[in-house]
């Protein structure tokens, strides 16, 4: 995978409930903040995931390839970043998650599609969305 | 990917709070299904994962690979099912979730590692409890 | 508040993801296993929540009082049960979380209305379904 | 309740993961809202619950009352806040959740206690430590 420039960087901060009985972040949570961070780039390209609900498209999630390098603790701030990449229909979101000290936490490939009536789509609409970034 | 038997399976179904705004089960929901069932699987080969770490085994998550092929919805019942395999040190639990019918819902592979003290250890100890399995 | 027979009860599970970093179960996570039985009860009584939301009824909490007297730990199996009251447009889910030798570790009152179009409703065609529990 | 102000405040956002199928909200994680502000504050005031437990003291919920006045939605921003009193062992949170045009969202009183090898203390450490917002 050759790295680009990110696109959309957003900081964020772990909360306690987010810990498991190891006092790390439990995995699947890294999954809910790299979920935050495409919502709100979304948001930023002029379209939420509601909108795009409300047009009938449904953006779903079809593979997840997370790696997890370091640990995420009470108290530490991070910041979840990513790029976008398209191939055919497919919209594959590079995610990485790094600490402040620019240490990498999580590196993650994140493959969406749109369906509307539950059909697979081109996804022709939200590609123009994010023109700018592909 | 070599499919193997399964050497555990749990049923379980979709809980309401497990939906997200478009009626399907949230993607990170599944990594919750699939822990569950590597906890269920550890503790029913004679060791919770609660019982590692009183012994100062901290097993943790290295890589996580999802394919979502169907989606959950609510009042999905569903199976969880594994087969265990070990490369040197990394535990590779092979984990499917299928619909009542048979048809596959998720297709995973997540690498679990042993650490003692923070350090990456071979993992022997446990290999011996999953000995049967692999 | 006078206890009355338990109308419906379900056998769950401490599940590890849902403790925290002091190795019991998180606060938060009582209020999904009531949600859980609450929806599993009105699923048997004939009617799911997805059901009331195609027919344009929203259920929602307006008020939650919990009690935690002990705490659920890893391994733990448990009883939820529930008994109902109906005050006016209110329906009280009456909530009692129970180890499996009885012991009470939660208490709870839940308060749900009935909303249509966003309007407080009476909640009469939710309260027919119930007929038998009030 | 006699209301006091805020000794502590912190601004948050709605992530689309924490909706439920009715776009809103789910009733759970305002509790996870409440308990994130709660543990900023305590930060804030010199000692993390994660310092807590290191010298062996473990605060755990005992009482949770909400009430759920308004709904948050899909990018909503809002302001968690809360006053703290004290009452023998019992350190009663009183947290509201407001839109950011002041609106309530939710009001809450959560009461938590001090546990030194699982046994009720008086709680007079953590006292000390909120001594100038009592």
């Amino acid at each position: 995978m050759k790295s680009k420039e990110y696109c959309y960087k957003i900081a964020m901060e772990v909360r306690d409930y987010e810990l498991d009985t190891e006092a790390i972040v439990n995995n699947a949570n890294y999954l809910h903040y790299m979920e935050h961070t495409r919502h709100k780039f979304c948001a930023q390209s002029g379209v939420s995931f509601m909108d795009l609900q409300a047009r009938g498209i449904m953006a779903v999630v079809r593979k997840v390839e997370v790696e997890y390098i370091e640990s995420l603790r009470s108290g530490d701030t991070f910041v979840s970043a990513l790029w976008l990449e398209r191939k055919g229909p497919r919209f594959i979101f590079h995610q990485d998650i790094l600490k402040t000290d620019d240490t990498l936490v999580t590196r993650a490939c994140v493959t969406c599609v749109m369906l509307r009536d539950g059909k697979l789509t081109r996804g022709d609409e939200v590609a123009e969305l994010f023109a700018r970034y592909l």
